[in-house]
């Protein structure tokens, strides 16, 4: 969370400082060399987003118990596997344009930090009395893996339609935050149609975020955004609005950004940029973006008042109202 | 197994053919990418050493039952998922030769294919009854981790102690082996006592395996090993019979061992094992893998006779009997 947002984890504030505890307490190894590698996982260390979920669900529906906390390390090491092993695919990416060979020693510890890392999170999860977290924990995981699978196959793959997008913004970003919403509210008591309906939130949360996200890589403003814009366009990914501009713009411009996505130019970033900005394609994705909040806003409309159900509303409607 | 071990397995050949099935039901996706990328696992698939081992303990001990299906499933999961991610790193090591870019993909395929693995491995544990066999197959994969670390941090070191190499072969490949054994004991009721020599069993018997592993590497005919030889020396591993070697050959060898080491001179394998192999280190190391053998059979040696206890003790034996 930023600093704006700080003041909506308040709530959860000693539940948070007890998952950063657990997080490093479960990660230490009697190998110092292993401890000494660890430390960099702090450098992907990001806003808590999803640990946020799992004890703000679990707080709008009931009582925050040790489960939560345990359950919200959990998450966060999932999704720390999964940055862990970005920057491995990423690094390949890196070594096209001729990096050299020292960053395969990073690549080589890359692969096992993760590994070490979802490793660590099974481990923590088999902790808890019942098998269900472990269970949905694990078939999230399958289905993250499926769709960063999913994604790397139709890389540079200029006809992606906007469903098969939705299929792997779904299963790479939007399951695991599902499942943190439906973990939280299951145990703290909630029942099956309260679940449900937190799933929703979380599911509709994580597409509208993943969406956004795409958005401010391909128009966003590096000093506001504060990382490397245009990677998307970098690595092959096409995102909504470039899926959009494609299929309704003008026969000459949908020509050019062909012709520009598949240039090896240095500059097609920005020239990509400039072309879709003027174009409805930005608003499209916007639309979108915020049906889904919308969607997950009503799916906790009739929580009862807490400050935990105003936070989760006041997320929510962050995704798409962040600063571009 | 080869051929030659293959009628040990008769006891539980109808456990096998379910752990296959069981195999390829849990990996199948809806996603036909997904699906594509699981057939490239068959390249990887081997010995059935570790579901044999989870089988073949829990006959020896008691009554086979589903969850053994289950947990050898999962345990040969594990172990694959280990040979991709393994591949991963072999293929950097190869790009370190200069080969091209085209083993980039593969590399990031291979990256979230092993991902895929572990975690339909821990999704398929966490649907036996009880957390146990989760919990342990948790622990077990930070120690393959931790061992893969290790071994990472003490590439080409030259000073690397015999105790520090047992280390790394215990967490990388014995705790492995260890927790198939007692899992399969602890499956069909065997007692505490029980439970915790068929893991002494498992321990032994996968150090042996590797040290033995290690002398093939160095020492035998490609002819008979089956795979390419000298990879250790070229990866910069060092193994028991160098460590060896490194402490009690006369000084001008151990100068000679340890330039040779350090050179990129492309005959150095060749060299290597002629320095090495009319040293003792060899023996030293061979009677270090009978040692642990010998401890491995006594640990199963008052299990009633049966054609399950038989299959692991003839297991045992051909760890340092097999043709080099």
């Amino acid at each position: 969370m930023s600093t704006a947002l700080a003041s909506l984890t308040d709530c959860i504030r000693p539940q948070l400082a007890a998952v950063d505890r657990l997080f490093h307490d479960e990660l230490a190894s009697r190998i110092s060399c292993v401890n000494a590698l660890v430390k960099h996982v702090s450098r992907f260390r990001g806003k808590m987003l999803r640990p946020c979920l799992v004890l703000l669900a679990g707080k709008a529906c009931g009582d925050l118990n040790e489960s939560h906390n345990a359950i919200a390390t959990v998450v966060e090491m999932v999704h720390m596997a999964t940055l862990v092993h970005d920057d491995v695919l990423d690094e390949a990416e890196l070594r096209r344009k001729g990096a050299t060979i020292n960053h395969l020693r990073g690549n080589e510890a890359a692969v096992l930090l993760g590994d070490y890392l979802i490793s660590h999170s099974y481990h923590l999860c088999s902790s808890l009395d019942s098998q269900f977290a472990s269970r949905a924990i694990g078939r999230t995981t399958n289905e993250v893996c499926e769709g960063e699978l999913l994604q790397i196959d139709n890389r540079n793959n200029l006809e992606l339609s906007e469903e098969t997008y939705l299929q792997i913004i779904t299963l790479k970003t939007a399951a695991l935050t599902a499942t943190c919403c439906g973990l939280g509210a299951r145990f703290a008591g909630a029942g099956e149609e309260r679940i449900e309906r937190m799933e929703t939130y979380g599911l509709s949360l994580g597409q509208a975020f993943q969406i956004q996200d795409d958005i401010l890589d391909l128009v966003g403003e590096v000093s506001t955004v504060g990382k490397t814009l245009g990677s998307d366009i970098e690595k092959g990914k096409m995102t909504l609005p470039m899926i959009h501009f494609l299929r309704t713009a003008p026969p000459e411009h949908r020509a050019l950004l062909r012709s520009l996505l598949k240039s090896p130019d240095g500059d097609k970033v920005e020239k990509i940029r400039n072309l879709i900005l003027p174009s409805k394609s930005i608003t499209y994705a916007r639309d979108r973006a915020r049906q889904l909040v919308d969607r997950a806003r009503s799916a906790i409309a009739d929580l009862p008042d807490s400050d935990a159900r105003a936070a989760l509303d006041t997320m929510a409607e962050f995704v798409v109202t962040r600063p571009m």
